[in-house]
């Protein structure tokens, strides 16, 4: 269990949304509890409704009957020193402020506000998430801020100043069978900051796997010191919003946050032993990579499956993505002969698919050769879906022998699943082909493997991985 | 018309089809040009089959009784040379090899078969198109060389070593609205090489922009001068296969074809003015922005719609990919003041659409004045698909309302279309959202403006675009 003083805030008994509605924007935050299935008690506070979607709803936080351990306001901003006021008197231990429009505003009396709500928060020891967020994630708890964020659970924990990128990733990595411990969208960070919420899960121990979008650091050596510390324990991949002039405009302008130079964050990051994203399909493609894969330690890569262009290019992108693509090994090729295969002296790395004319064994042999020689360190196999659909009923059992990924053992493996065949597909035929491409990435992702759009973005997250454990 | 030798030989009046089969892959060919309605004369020829695919077939080319202009070989390579022979005697002029198994197999005997083909086909004034590829894809005249390729034309031409290649360049680029004037799988450029397919689409006026996928080029100067003359008179946007050493070897293993170095081959296409690309991806981008957007020669970007994260990262991904993110003109803010709009002092470049709380009339008050604004070159806007589906039917009309395109004027509009929020739709009401955002897509590509899936994709592409324009 964590002793970081997040740990017991988040596991409220119960929950106050203040300016729950009855209608429109309102509810934003009780419906995602209810739909999550949040156990503790759940209080609509908003002096204008008797009820909200059926629960008793109460017209001051303090009028509530029993104890409030968590209070989310999405009351206007002029109001929240009263609501501050009102939680010391009932004892809450932290507020969560969707609250927003203050110092991200540019205007000096939001500002000011903001830091009065500071003050205040501090005398009454009350802790605040925010402003200017959408708050927890916490799907073992029940706890979410939007309709359809998934109810599973995962080893990843996220700390984003954005409330958007939380929704994009949680979802996106999702259906890449990345599921989250706990995710906090933080916005202006005026109590809670990037160091508190990556200290506390550097030391949490369900979390194994630490993302965060940041757009400013308020204290540089401190977050630098919370890096190292996180890095040394867990992998922590971050995405920096505000790297440029335009990009610190307009982190000024979302969440009052002043980026910084590109030079200090790149050397403050590659000092700390952190990885580095450029944007969030990066970052959840280099989050693939670690949640499913080993430690590896070198950049020996074995390419299979592609037709001949698509090796070329694969060779291509894996080689300036930093991978080795050595040739094929001597031994493999004798190997090929001995068993009698026609191409053992044509085929190489990448491992061309289309050399054989229909006829896989051969590919395969290499495939299982590739994965048994130990100089290669890890392979990158390419999967499509089924070129046509006949009239018999598609055999998914069938079409995944092709690729027999139990001859790939214990050797790393990344998928690149090439949906080309999509657009060959009759239009009135596509649901099905949908569905079939749906449970074959389904059932590669149950076997534990990571699956990219293309091998760009494979090469691109391993590479970053592997230059993970290089430098630890 | 066209004076390029290439020219006549690709529009015959009849098509003959060595080694097609009544079953397995050897229909591989006549099911296309069946499918695309090819309007001439259709010849198997198999002296194992008296017919295939209803058609009557023939033993050998001599013995078909009409004229034969164009011959499809899909026998093997030992066989090639006596096809050679059958086809001389009946007055062939064209042969498209299918064929392959030669130079590119690495063995002395086929390499040196592969050139006797070469020489007895220039005795006979017979034209190769190969060997070792798919061959011409020409919807406008009925030939393709695979089933559902569009039969839909249009004014990009590409040539392509790999076969794969223009399967998906083809497929992907027609479901974002780019359609082709006709394609060349070429492999193994025994007798037309990539100069002849280039001069040939260069002086083709069917054909406004061409794409080129190259392994390897056989006379450095000759192809130079070749690029220079095209690009004085249309883009071309190049994919090289083969960019470093494990690439190398993999074309050679392909195409036979000997890549050259990085350096050698970057300084070529700059001299020439081509518009160089990492991928199929980036290549199809690149050609979305030629095919939509006009002539654009500043850098001055505007972007909108985002909420505020994506603004930030959209402000860093368009910097990084060297296009100007300016601060918003002072005399907009004074506008937007005059207007009564709340966030005037607040909103920038890019303007984050969250800011004003549901209301969007703000921000497409800003999209409006932007679009009038001199300093702004060209815009960039976020398009979302429905976050949720209620109760009553969706209304496409009323949702595209929201992104009032009609304000932008004449304005250049990259829209990236971001489909998160299909991972927050009930799972029971997918296929209706997929629906929806197809029907969305579908409604911009038809007023003519270019999709992309991220930010980074649209930047990048419509920043090499600009850089054609100011070399030129």
């Amino acid at each position: 269990m964590s002793t970081h003083p997040l740990e017991e805030l988040i596991h409220p008994r119960s929950i106050a949304v203040v300016g729950a509605s009855a209608s429109g924007r309102g509810d934003g935050f009780l419906s995602p509890l209810l739909e999550q299935g949040f156990k503790g008690a759940l209080y609509p506070v908003n002096p204008k409704y008797s009820e909200v979607m059926g629960l008793k709803a109460y017209a001051r936080v303090r009028d509530i009957p029993g104890p409030v351990d968590y209070v989310i306001s999405s009351i206007p901003a002029a109001g929240v020193l009263e609501l501050i006021a009102d939680c010391a008197d009932k004892g809450v231990k932290i507020i969560h402020l969707f609250t927003a429009r203050f110092s991200e505003t540019g205007r000096k009396g939001a500002a000011e506000l903001e830091q009065e709500i500071l003050k205040q928060a501090k005398k009454a020891n009350i802790r605040l998430i925010g402003p200017n967020c959408m708050g927890l994630y916490y799907p073992a708890e029940g706890i979410a801020f939007d309709r359809g964020m998934t109810k599973k659970s995962g080893s990843v924990g996220l700390a984003s100043q954005s409330g958007q990128a939380v929704e994009e990733i949680t979802g996106l990595a999702s259906h890449r069978g990345i599921y989250f411990s706990k995710a906090f969208s933080y916005g202006n960070a005026l109590d809670f900051n990037e160091c508190d919420y990556l200290d506390y899960f550097a030391q949490d121990p369900d979390t194994k796997l630490i993302l965060m979008y940041i757009e400013g650091v308020r204290d540089g050596p401190r977050f630098l010191n919370s890096l190292r510390a996180a890095t040394a324990v867990k992998p922590v991949i971050i995405l920096k919003g505000g790297r440029g002039e335009a990009g610190t405009r307009a982190t000024n302008s979302h969440t009052a946050s002043l980026a910084g130079s590109r030079e200090i964050w790149n050397t403050l990051v590659n000092q700390s032993g952190a990885v580095s994203s450029e944007d969030i399909k990066e970052l959840i493609d280099i989050a693939l990579a670690f949640n499913f894969l080993p430690e590896i330690r070198h950049r020996n890569v074995g390419v299979v499956g592609g037709s001949g262009g698509s090796s070329v290019m694969a060779a291509d992108l894996c080689e300036e993505a930093g991978l080795n693509v050595i040739p094929l090994p001597d031994a493999i090729r004798q190997e090929l002969k001995r068993m009698g295969n026609a191409v053992w002296d044509w085929i190489g790395n990448p491992a061309d698919f289309s050399i054989s004319m229909g006829d896989d064994s051969s590919a395969r042999d290499v495939a299982k050769l590739m994965a048994a020689h130990l100089d290669f360190d890890f392979l990158i196999t390419f999967v499509n879906g089924p070129w046509y659909l006949g009239p018999e009923p598609f055999s998914l059992e069938q079409h995944l022998k092709r690729y027999s990924l139990q001859d790939i053992g214990s050797k790393p493996l990344l998928i690149v699943f090439q949906d080309t065949a999509r657009y060959f597909i009759d239009e009135n035929r596509m649901a099905e082909y949908d569905k079939i491409v749906t449970e074959m990435q389904v059932s590669f992702i149950q076997r534990g493997y990571p699956i990219y759009p293309d091998i760009k973005r494979a090469a691109l997250a391993v590479s970053k991985m592997i230059g993970y454990y290089e430098k630890k």
